[in-house]
């Protein structure tokens, strides 16, 4: 079955979603790896609408070498707990805006995870896919030299955007 | 399997928590289909914490001629979600105050199911909990004439205790 | 009365709307009921506007048949407790969003329920009223193997649809 | 059925409750009402529980000389908004805190009636209960110049008591 | 002053803004005493910018002859409550919805008065602006029998265009 | 009057309370204005039962002297608004937790004030009555070397007070 | 440092913002700002891009001459709080909508500072930012009777403006 | 200074608290660590009070070898988002009720990150901060073949705990 989840070897980063819908949000996250060059997939499982198919992915990840899981998913978004319930990789989640509540509801069911089954929740929306991603390259880059190096690069980058900003807006 | 969840025979009606501390609400739905004689179980399992006992439960149910299924949760209250997921059943979900935030993450974790697997959705807490048993009487009822004149004296019995109470408050 | 209320015999499902602007997203519950080809009909009473018209509805359903409710109302939506409160029939109510509250208004008039009187609740909008139907669905598919067939293939086809999605996403 | 529902003649203001655990709350309009001698009586009737009873209480207020309907309510709160629809009277909603959402549900169901049919909004609880009996002494004080010179006396009572509490707090 | 505030003569209803910009809301009370044939006015004054004019408002009110005053306000609300502090008639408030809070912010400022003052208040918007007028109607047309057959022409006439819209939607 | 409101002199900071009740939050603001020697009074007036109290206490707190005005309000807390509205000097103001809605209603009540008449409002309850105080020393240190020196120490010793506590917890 | 921040010498207010996308919100602050022609710089840093920055900024800034500094910032606003903690000048926030909450994130972030730091916060958006400058402009004129004067035209202009409009709506 | 913020060597997690008050909440993330065996300290830092405390330990935090820093804050909770802004590690965020809004100021404060530095957010409270321990343990685990099973082992023993409590619960 592996081999239908992915073909590409040597996944770090295994990016979810639980509809093709959330694909625009969840692309910020895809961006930043290619960006980093960590090795990544796309996998679409609903909890819901594929509970077999979220599971057998959940429990076969860190098996093919995954380290880490992404997950985005809104409206009562309980993918991110059910795939984290059925792995000890780390979990992050992000909370989509998927209905009239704003993502409140996407909020609240990814992040108020009972005691035992963590999920890192980001923001809502694109901040949080990107995020999502930044913190897995955090979290990869604790061991990793070259990686730690990029990363600050990047931290360094949006730094000076910020200076060159400020001549835009004056004084 | 069937003989571990349960060993009673004939159950129409099983209530589901999520853990232990959810039971002094659940209590109030048991009592309901106790006073109705429905026969019904209770049985504890948690999405997150053991996905796998919730998942044979959810799959063996109808084969074992449950009709009805409540759930009972709180937090980021996934279990009626995820039952719903590997069951054709009627899944009833009641939300329960389990965190600072009164419920309100319960609520929305429970009722914003995205199309396609519906979870019915009651109120927060006791109520909710005493109504999941009065709405799965209410279904058995559509077919069961005996059940049906038993919800009438039910709801007769509401009417008539309302009546009663005037003449404590006066007039 | 009962025959300016639907001409239609056999009716199973009655989809009650508060207003005809409710009609955009109670379709989404009626295209179900046809997919599933369940008898069903399209009834227009306000809670308000028509509480006489709305309890002769309520009161008269069972006697014509009717097995299940599915009422749609938005702002402070009391038509589903209204209704339920004078029919022993199941009832399912679908919070709409219509004022500037997002549907929260809604949902919380339809699912805070005293105890004693149910609302099954579903999700605010569209989806809820898409799983007000199919949760109508596993009711009916209960003690009817046909629909249970259908209902286990279209549970079967929205997983097959997740996979060929997957395609389009990439990997 | 006037007399069953009140032997009291000249009922100007009804306060309705629905259930007899609002009676702490709503005793704060029924001490207004006392200190301001306006003939009133307390009703107990549950738009869920009691609808007939409901009804022939709103349709029958009018004939029975009642001016002004105050109800208490909580969780989904729909009894204000039940009478308004079967009465032309004017109707104060006092929206009490009944569950664990802290009478936001109370407070959206009674105020957010859609048009056509207005309620009259108080705060949430006990200062609800009280402005809601004093809203009622306002309206009627428009026509009655005694009442009117009562409600002067009270307005510049409340001021006066701020007054004295200066002493209190010192400077 | 009189003069100033109003050229009009018998005014029984006042109708006031806190802002031009609230004028499209508002105007859905103003049409409804059009339609009852109320003499009313509508009077602009702001309970922040302009705190005298409204304290002139208001304390004059009554003397003119006004029975009734409709206040529309948006953001941090004050102004219903502002006039009902300097004035002994009934006060009707609508929320208006002007910030990004979604008349949230309106709707808690407008009736979550203290006790001894109170507002009446209406839905967030539109809807609330005409029932702030409907409920004007119904407290005149206690004493105004023509007035209260006008309002029961209304009421009815609502009930109709339901059946009518009826044969809209089917069945 | 200015003699009524206060008897004493060179009043820099009014601390105003709209009820006896809000005083023991407010108490935390006239402790730092002790601490900082800062010539203050606490002044009890209600924006809705003594409208005419708080425009002249308002109205003359420039010409006393008063620099800045302290408000601490609760439930549809309009106080500090209608303040800020009656003078030109900088109007502070604290939400106050006096209903069961937790301060929310305080807050927006407080801080979404219309553009032209700011309130600067701080956190809900005994927090911000603190910062009341301290933003007030903030505003009056700045051309005052001898206050700035006092807040400079009381900063530094803030920053002591954690470094000691460190050794509380351990390490 | 100092001259990078800014060339323009004897700034008394600061305005701060996180990103440039907060410009179109926070040219509300600096329109007034010229309007009362008080000497402001604007300033682009970000609490978590640029922390260095800020803190150079927060540090130098009461040594530059700065007296007041606003700051807009949008999301998990901690812009205005992270330079309160490290200056002793007054600090004004401004929550911006950034994100699908609708600024309740950023509202909540930035007023609901713990006791010790102070951050005065004005309303969501635009008319925050307004205000925001509204409440500098009040500070400083407290010691300037030139600015007081501009200050009581501004107010009076507005009381004028609510007058014209009257005209436009009628009567 | 490395030795003032810490003597203990091959610290692994760093716990940080923004206030003592935060410990009882807090150390169900150290219990978690304890159980685990991984070294860890606890440190006492804030974000306001303490900015060059905060900024020096973020910023040698990973020379001295920390991989992980789990930050627990409330109310206006900007530690985590303050620490994850100066230092390129892992920063895990729990939002802790010490406010009346219940915890959601804070959740909101941590959660709602700008895209560029990520925090990883937790339940509100004691599930939140073991939920952190757990999330840096699956960190860990990741690339600790040892710690991984020990994770497997926690993760089996939740699950025999459901099932052990199911004999307690009945059936």
């Amino acid at each position: 079955m592996t081999a239908k989840i992915s073909r590409q070897k040597n996944i770090l980063v295994s990016v979810v979603i639980g509809s093709d819908s959330d694909l625009p949000v969840m692309t910020e996250a895809t961006k930043i790896l290619e960006e980093f060059e960590i090795p990544h997939e796309l996998f679409l499982t609903s909890a819901h609408r594929t509970p077999k198919r979220t599971a057998e992915f959940a429990e076969g990840a860190a098996k093919r070498g995954v380290k880490i899981i992404i997950v985005g998913a809104g409206a009562a978004a309980h993918l991110a707990g059910v795939i984290a319930s059925q792995t000890p990789l780390p979990v992050i989640g992000v909370p989509i805006e998927a209905t009239s509540l704003q993502g409140l509801d996407a909020l609240l069911s990814t992040v108020q995870m009972p005691g035992g089954i963590p999920v890192a929740t980001m923001a809502i929306g694109k901040a949080g896919a990107k995020n999502a991603a930044l913190f897995a390259v955090r979290i990869l880059a604790v061991e990793n030299a070259a990686l730690k190096a990029k990363l600050d690069g990047y931290i360094r980058k949006m730094a000076d955007d910020i200076e060159k900003n400020q001549l835009k807006v004056g004084i």
